[in-house]
């Protein structure tokens, strides 16, 4: 059963890519239009648009506005293409933790070199293409959330991190879309929701969409999770994926993985929300994944404000790897894998 | 080896305490004089003074403050010792979870009522003491710092959440007194700080003393303690307590339990530094300490500024119980306590 959000996350209209600014959520309410490539590269690298399927869609509309713009001073197919993949690149390299964005900017690119038209029948399709993997997206959140929802005791209360929302995809959710998915059927569940530090989305983004939606939260700091867990007051955990590797070991947002050695301690089940296209099965395990180092500011302001001394050094990677034996289940879109996940991955991908 | 640090937290002086306003560090350094009792309960209650063995020489001077005051209204010896009582009641109602709040305050109540003298002897007697309690608690600090350092491999690499450093005691710290003197045999050593949300203690004050002392630190998330121990960049745990029970099970800051569990699942040794002031054997287990709830605003605020949605569900517990299996020893001014902590606590006291 599906519940709807009223967040539009991403949305490509009148040939611009429309997005929520995530970096004042919430305090306000504002959404920015994205006209160029360039732009979109700055959008997804200062994270007005955040959240692994998020980017991707965002990597998607960044090469349709590629197309636009070079279709109009280009004549040429082949100069085109180069051009074009030239761009793709750019904003791939915007941010590398998420393989979602080099899925959205490749999966444009393999259109654009299969079509036999004129440059602009090439542009038309790649704009095309990206409104369908953005409807795609939500369909494929619906799915997951309706797997995910199965395994929701009646009245459990779920711990997420980070925003695994409707903000960090077109519009349903990964993680949250679990919860969404649950809440519809269950309206006694129940959030919590880590803050997570450093940037807080958990709580700038998702206390934000989720009481939007009227779902009950609760928000924690990011070191309080043991404490609720041993009062018996954590059913499960679910949370998303910037990248999983094909043996299941999972990059998310800083945080996570503390989060499910924790759950694990107290014997809760940890599950990983996450579409087919977040599985990275050209890597073997999680050591491949490459960490973002992120703004050491993050770390020592809030809002601006210095936080602590200035002489103090700062380290600030913006995600970790849980390793799969912690690791319940990933729901995805096709049902939820189960270890060994390196089995059930292969499978997952073949039948696909 | 004793390393001197430049930091007086509290200080007992022409009949006032004088104490550091934690409150507004790193931003501004300035003092406190607290000359009533009341002003002492508010200055504990609001965290102008905190750390558990700092508040028990608050309480302390608290108390001696309290029998200033009453001695020049009260003439009849037993009215006075009552009137103390009070005072004292209210003093130990300021904070319910350190146990080194009740031991101050106690340790002075049952000194007044020790005296045969007159009421002003007793005020006398009670101040002095509460000095002695003063000087004690350095003293005491630095033996527990050269037992500690004993166990700090050379080089090593110690995370340390919130803060138990000069600034949550007289002068020296607990952890922070095993990094001091670990440091003064050996410069190679570096400390992670956590920042320790809610209140940023680790941000706020670990950062700032130990850069004033030219220790080097880096600070790190909550979230991100995995993240490093998984890289071998962390090689000890050393936190303090603010009550053990007679089994170790120890309640220290709020997330202490987290960094406990992730140290266990990296194999990485995980030490209380704490005075036997802290160790109430009068209670079984961890199951019997009050944890405090803190006010809202520490969660939804930071630095005065709104930093979630406004309708979500808050519960802000200030401080976790760290199960003894997860304790590889306790730090005392005796040696270092070893499980299993039942028997090792019960002979450090049979021995005191």
């Amino acid at each position: 059963m599906a519940f709807e959000s009223k967040i539009k996350t991403i949305e490509w209209t009148d040939n611009i890519s429309r997005m929520i600014d995530q970096r004042i959520l919430p305090y306000e309410f504002k959404t920015v239009d994205v006209k160029t490539a360039d732009e979109m590269y700055t959008a997804i690298k200062d994270m007005i648009v955040r959240g692994a399927p998020a980017i991707g869609i965002a990597g998607a509309h960044g090469v349709s506005l590629a197309a636009i713009e070079l279709s109009k001073k280009i004549n040429e197919k082949s100069v085109f293409l180069n051009e074009l993949q030239k761009k793709a690149e750019y904003l791939k390299s915007s941010r590398p933790t998420a393989v979602n964005l080099m899925w959205g900017v490749d999966k444009q690119m393999k259109l654009a070199r299969s079509i036999s038209g004129s440059i602009s029948d090439i542009a038309e399709s790649l704009k095309e293409n990206g409104i369908k993997l953005e409807n795609e997206d939500i369909e494929i959140n619906k799915k997951m959330g309706d797997f995910g929802a199965e395994v929701v005791p009646k009245g459990a209360a779920i711990l997420t991190h980070c925003n695994a929302g409707a903000l960090a995809t077109v519009g349903y959710g990964t993680a949250l879309g679990v919860i969404r998915s649950a809440y519809a059927k269950d309206p006694t569940i129940k959030v919590f929701a880590d803050e997570t530090r450093p940037r807080q989305q958990g709580a700038r983004l998702t206390t934000w969409e989720l009481t939007q939606d009227g779902i009950p939260t609760t928000l924690i700091t990011d070191g309080m999770c043991s404490y609720f867990m041993s009062k018996g007051m954590i059913d499960m955990v679910v949370v998303g994926a910037d990248r999983i590797a094909a043996n299941g070991d999972t990059a998310n947002k800083i945080g996570t993985f503390t989060v499910a050695i924790a759950a694990k301690y107290h014997n809760i089940p940890f599950y990983i929300a996450a579409p087919l296209s977040t599985i990275d099965i050209s890597i073997q395990s999680g050591k491949e994944i490459p960490i973002e180092e992120r703004s050491h500011e993050e770390v020592t302001h809030i809002n601006g404000d210095w936080i602590c001394a200035k002489d103090v050094n700062i380290i600030n990677p913006g995600f970790d790897v849980t390793p799969n034996e912690l690791i319940t289940g990933i729901i995805t879109e096709k049902g939820i894998l189960k270890p060994d996940f390196k089995t059930s991955i292969f499978n997952a991908f073949k039948n696909n």
